[in-house]
């Protein structure tokens, strides 16, 4: 689209298959989109395709094959080979010729050279979805993208659907097809007055939306209040036991599906920060939740019921209630109980997407539910999309987890069986995220989403060559290399920089941008360091602290017990201890703070060294964009870096062993 | 008014005045006033009230007497006097009449006994001000009223003046005459877009609110932008030596006299925190004031020019540059510089409104300039209007203040040649002040505006026995003693539980409620308390510090400069200790924290009690609203004592004398 950022799909991505010669089998919506794209590359790059209605076809270097007896690979998946100098991607459904199509997309001129004997592609969770958390009237504080730091919303402009706008929701479904995501969820989960209406009275604005989502295999889902029925229903109650209630649901669930016959299904966050719940009625979130299912069994929909269940109003004297517990005590003894098509859906840390947290215990202790793992693409807690900060590498590791300890049994990934959920980091930015290098958060969520075992570099490096096509350049090793270099370690450079060692938060309450050592420290959010002159962190021990720590398997239970064993990079997470403790890594805490914070402000000032030297190789508009993006990132980081720094050289009266300036 | 609460004028209090006979002498728009409260009183209580137009008047017990040979007080003095069983005011100007009337209201039943020899009464400060920071549209952020914590504008409501609601401001007029003030600025001094246009296009809106005040002798006065010729005129520069931007304010200026003949003059926020101001234009302070002064000047108008002029972008990291200098170091070079009818007007303390400073330096080192002393009645820093704080006291000790040193020289009130100056804590709340008791504030500035040796405590009781009528109640000693007890050591109170020992600040960023210990700790606001785990404060000292207490008279400066001779309220201002630093109480600045703590909310906790012992004597409504603020004063205080306590025990490692649970 004119003005708007192609992002990993620029023309030049579709002149290996634009300058040849393509045969597509089949016929149906999605094999319309299919032909449609590469019709449109062989507009542009002079190359051929024709649809095979019959026998008698032309020659072709690419086959594109929607056929009944290709591999069980389900609806989505496909298989890749190349024989004879033909490539050929053959699917039993649509969606999987298009997901096909893409990938020899993303291979490029590699799909067009050797042999490859036949490879079998399928996603490992069926769902793979974006969350917005996008209001439709303007939030007085939250803005109207909730944490959104990419403009407005893409799907929401002056109180209403984006009507002739829509196009630009088609691009979107366009950027996600092509990276994995088949499902969206249009409105923010803190679902108020207006937005509660989406449901009945303005469906018809969600179900333009779905239409311009559709062609690209986007089916789309929608953010409910539990109070729904009286909001909107005018009923007393919105008791899940009532039948009133139930009757409601079922009917308001029907007249939804009238006009959006492939809807995805409800999103609900339910007694949480505020929300209504179920706990008004004295019934339990699988009450709540399976009361939805039912109204969503008919038509094939799913609930996404969200376990970011804890008490946000904490005093911050009681040291006996432990956020961090609160998924695990609140839903693990519901195991079982939720319907079919309940999901649960599992933020991937125990607390609130910090930039380090271990692995939420609850992913792998409910074997009779169904989970959904939930990540955070926007930037909330990781730099606001004005910090560089490739997520990837976190994510990989938090879907490699394997709970139960060991290598045998099921990785977090794998336990995903409802899903996996980013919240989107998007908005009518005309880079799309604000900071043009986090499109590689939402490019990785999705790829990660389709394959969690997946190397994060490596989807990093397709990335990079989809969205910079190195090669138009006469230095293209250059430019790939700089822009990894720039990504790759952006994460743990972030988190040097910022709150050390697992504790968390040490941000600015509110906004949630900048440093505020003791920000969060006296406030009702459960989100405490506990530094004193003598030490810091959280005792989540199950022999002195709170417990935590043992409501993971065994294996991971005993790792995290002791501070012996624990990771150093979750040291404070799980152990209060001395700034003199020594880390597995040989330093003091204090040392290990006062090195990172000097560390990470180095990496980025040689990140933005790095991206200045790429000027001329990047499209300008685009360089300029992260120039400007890395100035504030190098400007908050020795913020970072001087109130942290100062904060516990004040506190613990250590000096740097190195001498550096602290103030 | 209905629904409105009476405040200090109840009906009652002119139950003496309306059982007499009294004879009113003289003409004119406020004798009219004058006489119409008479009347009014009469009518209610069976009284007689007689205009004498000439000889053969009848009996009276009260003579009210606008007399041009009385005393020379000026317009607004009066005298007052009792003999054979006459009560007399004798006034020159038609306010001295009205003001010598509320003289007798405040006596009560006292003014018709026993013999009394004339006393000579007049305002100490020609303009006795009230600066409103009220914006015409709601701000995004600040809301209505910035820093207001009583409901909305009083002046303004959905985006105009109120119309047919200035019954309202009328009202609020008369409470103003009452305690004896004589200005209202009539919008924020942060001038907005719409604000800015009150000055032009919508001065018949500030008409309507000057013609609702005038019957009460109260002027307005208009808070302008210096931006206006170019954000109303279209110029292309506001420079004040530039001669179309001088034509257009003197042309501006002579319109606003046209609708407003005794408009009072505009009050200015320039080169502060954001606002524009002549920096811009290589100007001085001096030059921009006395440029607008000469657009006043042909119509005895007053421009205001505050003197909040700081660095807001200050770094943490950079401990040279001291906001508590920057009024002084300002000003005190452009001291002769400024028009007669300029006045700067400076904050009594040199930083914000805190519980506690030291007295600006700047009043008294400015002989060539008058000065208006500006004070905060809305409670910004001290409860909100949530926490009973009554500021007599320091007020009180601010005005008394001598600059010079030693008993001859003049003290602060005396120096106000520009007037006093409050901000405003009244809305359209029914109560006007939100808080009942904070209506104590209002009454106790206007009359120590009026007399600023006043004893404070004398107004308040004063205050008390209008605002209660204790003698309508059968307990009327129990009532006085009562509500004397729950205000009368407020302000210390709050002090106790907040920031200790002058060092201000620990409130919680942006609204500035509820404490946060380093919420502005690294911050660029200039607001330091530099506490690390051996000591806290700023060294403000000329030896080692900033210089600041230099800026001082030399017996104050020599006084400030050793934390030997350092009043103990105010050492952590002026000097960095050690927690083990002992007090000239003969405490550790570390117990004393931990003391005045406990101490601070067992006094909320008193007072509560008190204040519950009144109900029955205390018209219900007002009670029931101190009631229920007590409450969160109460849990507020907690949070304050126990953060603070927390905060210095984990730095400082020392434990409480007496064993007190410290968090």
């Amino acid at each position: 689209m004119r003005g708007v950022d192609p992002a990993w799909l620029p023309d030049e991505a579709f002149r290996p298959i634009g300058t040849r010669r393509t045969l597509i089998r089949g016929s149906g919506p999605l094999v319309d989109t299919v032909h449609a794209e590469v019709a449109q590359a062989c507009a542009r790059f002079g190359g051929r395709v024709e649809r095979d209605t019959g026998p008698g076809a032309t020659a072709y270097d690419l086959l594109l094959d929607l056929n009944g007896d290709a591999d069980r690979l389900g609806d989505e998946g496909y298989t890749y080979a190349r024989r004879e100098g033909r490539t050929t991607v053959s699917a039993r459904g649509q969606a999987g010729l298009l997901y096909g199509l893409f990938h020899v997309v993303r291979l490029g001129e590699r799909a067009f050279h050797g042999e490859r004997q036949v490879e079998r592609h399928r996603p490992a969770a069926a769902l793979r979805m974006l969350d917005h958390w996008d209001n439709v009237a303007v939030h007085p504080v939250m803005g109207q993208v909730e944490r959104g730091y990419a403009g407005g919303s893409l799907f929401w402009a002056d109180g209403r659907a984006r009507g002739e706008l829509l196009g630009r929701v088609r691009a979107y479904g366009r950027l996600l097809a092509a990276c994995g995501i088949n499902a969206v969820a249009v409105n923010n989960v803190n679902v108020h007055e207006t937005e509660a209406e989406l449901l009945t009275d303005r469906i018809g604005e969600v179900a333009a939306i779905a239409d311009a989502l559709r062609p690209y295999g986007i089916r789309v889902h929608l953010s409910v209040t539990f109070a729904a029925p009286m909001v909107l229903g005018g009923l007393s109650t919105a008791d899940p036991l009532d039948e009133y209630v139930r009757g409601w649901w079922a009917e308001a669930t029907s007249r939804v599906y009238e006009v959006i016959p492939d809807f995805g299904g409800y999103v609900v966050k339910a007694d949480s920060e505020g929300q209504p719940g179920p706990f008004a009625y004295g019934r339990s979130h699988a009450d709540g939740a399976n009361m939805l299912a039912a109204a969503l069994e008919p038509y094939g929909g799913t609930v996404h019921w969200r376990a970011f269940v804890y008490d946000h109003r904490q005093d911050w004297r009681d040291r006996t209630t432990d956020r961090a517990r609160a998924a695990y005590d609140h839903f693990v003894p519901l195991d079982g109980q939720f319907a079919p098509n309940a999901v649960l859906q599992v933020k991937h840390g125990p607390m609130d997407f910090q930039v380090r947290e271990p692995v939420s215990p609850l992913i792998g202790a409910m074997p009779g539910t169904r989970l959904a793992v939930e990540v955070q693409a926007t930037q909330e807690y990781t730099g606001q999309q004005r910090h560089v900060c490739w997520l990837g590498p976190m994510w990989s590791k938090v879907l490699r987890f394997r709970p139960a300890g060991g290598p045998e049994g099921p990785s977090v990934g794998e336990l995903a069986r409802g899903g996996l959920v980013a919240v989107s980091n998007v908005g009518d930015d005309p880079f799309w995220t604000g900071h043009p290098l986090a499109q590689a958060n939402l490019y990785t969520f999705g790829r990660l989403a389709w394959q969690p075992d997946a190397n994060p570099y490596r989807l990093l490096g397709e990335w990079i060559r989809l969205t910079f096509t190195p090669e138009k350049t006469g230095e293209s090793a250059r430019l790939e290399a700089g822009v990894y270099a720039v990504l790759a370690g952006s994460w743990q450079t972030y988190e040097k920089y910022t709150a050390p060692l697992g504790v968390g938060w040490m941000v600015q309450p509110g906004h949630h941008y900048g440093p505020s050592v003791d920000g969060y420290e006296y406030s009702p959010w459960g989100t405490y360091h506990f530094a004193d002159r003598d030490g810091i962190g959280v005792d989540r021990s199950v022999a002195t602290g709170t417990g935590y720590a043992g409501q993971y398997a065994k294996a991971w239970a005993e790792v995290f017990e002791s501070p012996e064993t624990c990771p150093d990079e979750l040291l404070l997470f799980f152990h209060h201890v001395s700034y003199g403790h020594v880390l597995r890594s040989g330093k003091t805490v204090i040392q290990h703070i006062y090195d990172t914070h000097f560390e990470g402000v180095a990496e980025v000032a040689e990140a933005q060294e790095v991206w200045a030297s790429l000027a001329g190789l990047v499209d300008p508009a685009r360089h300029a964009r992260v120039t400007e993006r890395f100035e504030e990132q190098l400007r908050s980081a020795r913020e970072w870096r001087d109130q942290i720094n100062s904060y516990f050289s004040r506190k613990s009266g250590v000096a740097d062993a190195h001498g550096r300036r602290i103030y």
